[in-house]
């Protein structure tokens, strides 16, 4: 058999799967930011009907499925597997959310990057022959992370200049072992860096070098260069770590500027909507990605698509006990033709 | 291409990867139990050298690594992939046991049936053609998860009659695409099963309807019976879980008795070591296969083996918004030969 690993990190399809329907469901901060038209299903409040801000995270991930799924014309029972995660403690949006679904279920952890995650190994699992259609799904919720993750939004605590803004968005994909495309073509799994960050405001900073070295990998492993992306797309890097990620390629004399923009700058207007340094959460980019990003490159906007999903791996526990923050990127090579 | 999938959820490797290095590390109170002689190394006072239990059980995770590494006589940089989770919020024993491995990296959650999880897409990302290695591990640590779910240590909580004991454990396997075996040659990935059992101090109860329900599926989708199987091993259902999967069973007429047994009632002496209903646990199935039953399988003990890790997919948040325990459990046919 031919390898379909290319160099360390990355994995070229051999028959690249077909990104068959894609969906999202956000917030209403999302709602009102510069994507509005690209998002399938606004919340008014938030809740999303739910009693609490977990059950309404869970709420959107099942509603973000569905109506991939119908956009993909299929029932969830055609989904050979389903792959999802979330932020929560014990990933539990997503295992809610798949409750009942009937759908063969992988639970995932990678933080912010669990969108890149799950195409990577639904796009492995449909091209090794196993099966025909997968679904992956995450989401992030500002008030259930807020909670968890920093005080009680009733505290009212300050934000510190360099801090995002949790994403309150599911984003769900559908993937086709054959179909019209758009198509994932390539990934390049991330490795774990930590540069020893350890301000938990200062996520992009923390994940700027995951980025920096993924993407360095993916270019290597592929040999193709910056340029052959018409976007590369990074999932919550905010102003500042896109900065650190742009400074660091321009280091090696590479320009990013230009072709590289951000999910975490993309969602929200960043003067207008008080977000500090963007958007973040495992459902900033999924929301991105299954509304912006994909539309476009069926509008014909971008023809050769880079996205590349940021995580930051650590807890509050790990911060607790002075530990810096590990990151992890993930690169998806999404194609309007195989 | 000939399916690799077998019915609902089912993946049949073609070519099956071969287990080439297992090991494990444990804790005191294990070291203590029947098990003893199979496992790779037993702390002396489960702490591992290290200034808190998260930091502990991350250190038994890269331990275990190094040593399953060792055994299959191969470097890190030599895997192509490592998939790895544990019980921990945002899964971070995983992710800093994995910092500075410099390997790809896929974060999983799956409560105590990551280690099932984690050799399903192990063995379906090799069998795909991606690469020639890949590792798995995984981790818990009784310590660090009473902190987290239940209470700290300190606070001597008193445990009910069906309550298991978290295994301080990590357990690790080396997958390769070519070797002598034992080999993968099958799984059966879970649904999500939710009878709506809200008792979070009665896991085997939650979770048996899941191994049910997935053996149910394996024997359907491959045509075997239980009787094909020299050993039916459940992840860490318990006692009481154990018996509620027979019973089910037993409702269809299927007798599973003798030939199946539970890693959570392996691992301990529930008589002489005060654990009530057994062990769970990440690390528990994971420990109880890398050295009883892969150094059973290598001593040809058992041909056979489907390895059943199951896990509740729930949280501490989940379960004070009055929210059910649902279940999950991955299936893994394991074969002397392919």
């Amino acid at each position: 058999m031919t390898t379909k690993k290319l160099g360390r990190q990355t994995a070229a399809l051999a028959n690249p799967p077909s990104l068959a329907g894609h969906a999202n469901v956000v917030g209403k901060k999302e709602g009102e930011g510069p994507l509005a038209n690209s998002f399938d299903y606004i919340g008014a409040d938030d809740s999303f009907g739910e009693a609490s801000w977990e059950k309404a995270e869970s709420a959107m991930q099942k509603q973000a499925l569905s109506l991939a799924l119908e956009k993909a014309g299929q029932p969830a029972a055609a989904m050979d597997w389903l792959f999802a995660g979330d932020l929560l403690n014990q990933c539990v949006s997503s295992s809610f959310a798949a409750r009942g679904q009937d759908i063969p279920f992988f639970g995932l952890y990678g933080a912010c990057s669990t969108m890149g995650e799950g195409l990577a190994l639904a796009a492995m699992t449909l091209d090794g022959g196993f099966g025909e259609w997968a679904g992956v799904v995450v989401s992030s919720h500002f008030c259930s992370a807020e909670r968890q993750y920093r005080t009680p939004l009733e505290y009212g605590a300050q934000r510190t200049p360099t801090a995002q803004w949790t994403v309150t968005g599911a984003g769900a994909a559908i993937l086709a072992r054959e179909g019209p495309g758009p198509y994932v073509t390539h990934v390049t799994v991330g490795k774990i860096v930590d540069r020893g960050i350890r301000d938990t405001n200062n996520m992009g900073a923390a994940m700027a070098p995951a980025a920096y070295e993924t993407l360095k990998a993916h270019f290597q492993d592929t040999g193709r260069s910056p340029g052959y992306y018409d976007l590369i797309v990074t999932g919550d890097l905010g102003r500042l770590g896109s900065e650190l990620l742009e400074e660091l390629f321009r280091q090696d004399g590479v320009e990013l500027a230009g072709r590289h923009n951000d999910c975490g700058l993309l969602i929200y207007d960043l003067e207008g909507q008080d977000v500090h340094c963007g958007g973040s959460g495992c459902g900033c980019c999924a929301s991105v990605l299954t509304g912006y990003l994909l539309n476009g490159m069926r509008q014909g906007l971008w023809k050769n698509l880079l996205f590349c999903p940021t995580g930051a791996l650590h807890s509050p526990t790990t911060a607790y006990q002075g530990e810096s923050v590990p990151g992890i990127c993930h690169a998806v090579a999404i194609s309007a033709e195989k």
